[in-house]
């Protein structure tokens, strides 16, 4: 078991940049304790590809030395974070878990990486990317498959398996990982935290190496949706370096947290892609209902047609942007990709234009789809994966008595709304009888972020409360 | 020589509108007048795929009737117009030109034609069109080719080759086109006329038949710049019906109509695709740059990189979007298209979707390149076309030494701004020693229409001025 409740340091990072800002703990201090963790737990789960120590003590120093002159940067000031390896940082390694860029050292940070240094973020490491974050499981990596903190047998999800993993299993505060068919909601599922892929166009992707130009989104992990909130806080806003970027005024996500749910209504798709889950799964689900049906939410079926056929176009427009990123590559130096992640990108190699102008037509109807769907609910609510955490290298699985496969399974609850754009939200809700993590997916409007924090924190807090004894 | 001035009528829509307006003319006599031109030139022209006759008349009485009830329904009250074939008529037959369609009548009309209608415009008749919008020649359409007025041997241009050639000899005051590679410039060029294919979304496109869901435009043909802008004023708005359209405030695309060029700036992309030209065409080029310096514009030349592979990421997309718009057409009745559009869009059936994913990187990347050379001049000026109209049939043409297709030589000057959307104005600027008109196109940053007018305008009038022998 490698989630440690950890004795020394707050559990959150609120109550850390709170214990900061009252000067009750030192940066320095904190980050020598985390790097300690990472020495003696990141053997076994390789959650980080880089480790950036000597450079997090010395941006820890500079935060104490600033707390101690009366400047704080912002909310972040001192706190200790993990960006996923597919992010540009400036004279720090980049890889993209590819031995194609083992050596990569990008001579600009993205967007996103200097927004959180400017808000006072410490960077502590790059975190582990399925290769070129070509995959949900996390299992293959140039530098190795990263390991699910509450069984290190199984996989951590991913792509962005490293930045879950590490949150987790409590060696980072929070970390940002991108998601282009789950890969920031499927291993927060797994591992238990807290995973947000916000609205296509919310966070700038300047600097961060591409899957999908049209499917990626970033978004941040963490162990509580306070702490998510934080990081949303600091990272959102227009970047005219990115043409995908949405120019939006500037807002608190954090301002409708306390609001509660009290006749809200909540929207549960009843469809063959969110109904066929495992059974633990499906308890978990139910549970999570009735909770929100016990904090005065209105739960009821709602219908997103087509849904197939979405999750289909997502997967062709990933596919084929995929092989058009990865194209020079795979002619020059095939044998430099992991094979199961060149397999697949080959994949996309003959796929017809005509079907991917479709794909694009189908996203269009999507959005309507969705859009009416919530008009007449607040938000919807499905299983963020429809399975627990598989074992390494498992590429098959039985859900009922269907036979599927591991990347199919774990990715069709989350692709959609990659097409669509909608910001969707993934809560740890409770395990399985073996203790693996179990997640709730919740889908907003666009630019609803702050209605689906809502929502999160009114059921973490009410799960917390439960399990508490109040 | 089919293009006659008309001893009775007023010759622009503006005037025809003020004479309506101070109660000179009647509706029905002018619908009357141009119903008999119609018959008499129309059997060789060829631009009517559907009359509207008795329906054009009812329409003009009611016009007629409100006006001397003291109603007007707007400044295109009892203005005869037509529409291109694959712009929906309620009642009234739509065949985009095309076997497939040659009895459809539709249930609603397009959002532009009932604007137009609101606006008091009478519909005289439904324009001929190459097959589908897919042709930039206007001699492949199910109901004949469309012949030039001003030379019946050859081409109107395509594919609104009806639209032009209405407008151009006469038979109407303005009409509607589509432009997807230069569908309404192409032919406004080659026919004499005006074109305008505004910025993408300007117009809504609910109910026009799609040649390609992201290259298609609307615009309007007509024969003076002034008649053009009272069209597009009664059209330009949001529909929330049309995925595409672009929410914008109302404005007047005349405000600028009067200022003047004087201090202004010109941009002639310097490349291949613009430059490479027949003589005449060239020659006429230069006359009209000296137009606009002897107004007190400023020309210069201007880089607008990479423009080969900007009208090649536009060709593909085009090839990919009709295919998948014609896939079910091509599988189950093959035999009902034209031989030649058959052969075309068969093309588009084997293109790789990774190239279709990379072409709208470039379309991307285009609108940046666009943006930047305007950012130093207030539009570009090129040749519309690099020819003058060809014969109908030809399909090799040779221009300075090199052999070209037709269709790649009328389309590569107009092509590439229906990847980028920006809005594109042909004006007519002579004519070849045989007669046959050229076209000068303006370019200009997005939403600018009412700049590229204003420089039409100017263009338009001193010419005037020159033939008036003032």
């Amino acid at each position: 078991m490698h989630v440690r409740a950890s004795e020394e340091l707050p559990s959150t990072l609120t109550d850390l940049a709170g214990a900061f800002r009252e000067r009750r703990l030192s940066p320095i201090e904190v980050v020598g304790t985390l790097l300690g963790r990472i020495e003696a737990e990141d053997k076994v789960l390789n959650a980080f590809i880089t480790v950036t120590g000597e450079r997090a003590l010395q941006e820890a120093g500079r935060a104490e030395r600033e707390i101690l002159a009366g400047h704080h940067r912002g909310p972040l000031h001192g706190v200790p974070i993990g960006l996923k390896d597919l992010i540009y940082t400036e004279g720090v390694r980049t890889t993209m878990g590819s031995a194609f860029f083992e050596d990569y050292v990008p001579d600009h940070s993205a967007t996103v990486a200097a927004k959180l240094e400017e808000a006072g973020a410490v960077l502590i490491g790059k975190t582990n990317t399925h290769e070129f974050a070509y995959g949900p499981t996390g299992d293959r990596s140039h530098f190795g498959p990263t390991r699910n903190p509450h069984d290190t047998a199984r996989v951590s999800g991913g792509s962005s398996g490293g930045s879950a993993a590490a949150v987790a299993a409590n060696l980072l505060y929070a970390s940002l990982g991108s998601d282009t068919g789950g890969s920031v909601r499927i291993p927060a599922a797994l591992c238990g935290v807290v995973g947000m892929k916000p609205t296509f166009g919310r966070l700038s992707k300047r600097g961060v190496f591409p899957l999908s130009w049209t499917l990626d989104h970033l978004g941040p992990l963490t162990r509580t949706i306070e702490d998510n909130v934080l990081i949303l806080n600091a990272l959102a806003g227009y970047d005219s370096e990115d043409p995908y970027s949405v120019s939006r005024p500037a807002e608190d996500f954090a301002r409708e947290l306390r609001r509660g749910v009290r006749g809200s209504a909540i929207g549960v798709p009843h469809d063959f892609y969110f109904e066929h889950v495992e059974d633990e799964v499906g308890e978990r689900l139910r549970e999570a209902i009735e909770v929100f049906r016990s904090l005065g939410a209105g739960v009821r079926e709602v219908e997103v047609p087509r849904l197939p056929e979405t999750l289909k176009a997502q997967r062709l427009t990933l596919a084929a942007d995929a092989y058009a990123i990865h194209e020079g590559r795979l002619r020059d130096e095939p044998e430099r990709f992991d094979g199961e992640v060149r397999e697949r990108l080959m994949d996309g190699e003959r796929l017809r234009a005509y079907r991917y102008a479709k794909a694009q037509q189908r996203k269009l109807r999507a959005k309507d789809e969705f859009e009416r769907a919530l008009e007449q609910v607040d938000l919807l609510l499905t299983p963020t994966v429809p399975i627990a955490a598989t074992l390494i290298d498992e590429r098959e699985v039985d859900i009922g008595g269907y036979q599927e496969s591991v990347r199919s399974a774990v990715t069709r609850l989350t692709g959609p709304t990659n097409l669509t754009g909608f910001p969707s939200l993934s809560v740890p809700c409770g395990s399985t009888a073996s203790g693996l993590p179990v997640g709730v997916q919740l889908i907003g409007r666009p630019f609803d972020e702050a209605g689906l924090y809502r929502f999160g924190y009114a059921y973490e807090t009410a799960v917390a409360g439960v399990r508490a004894g109040r």
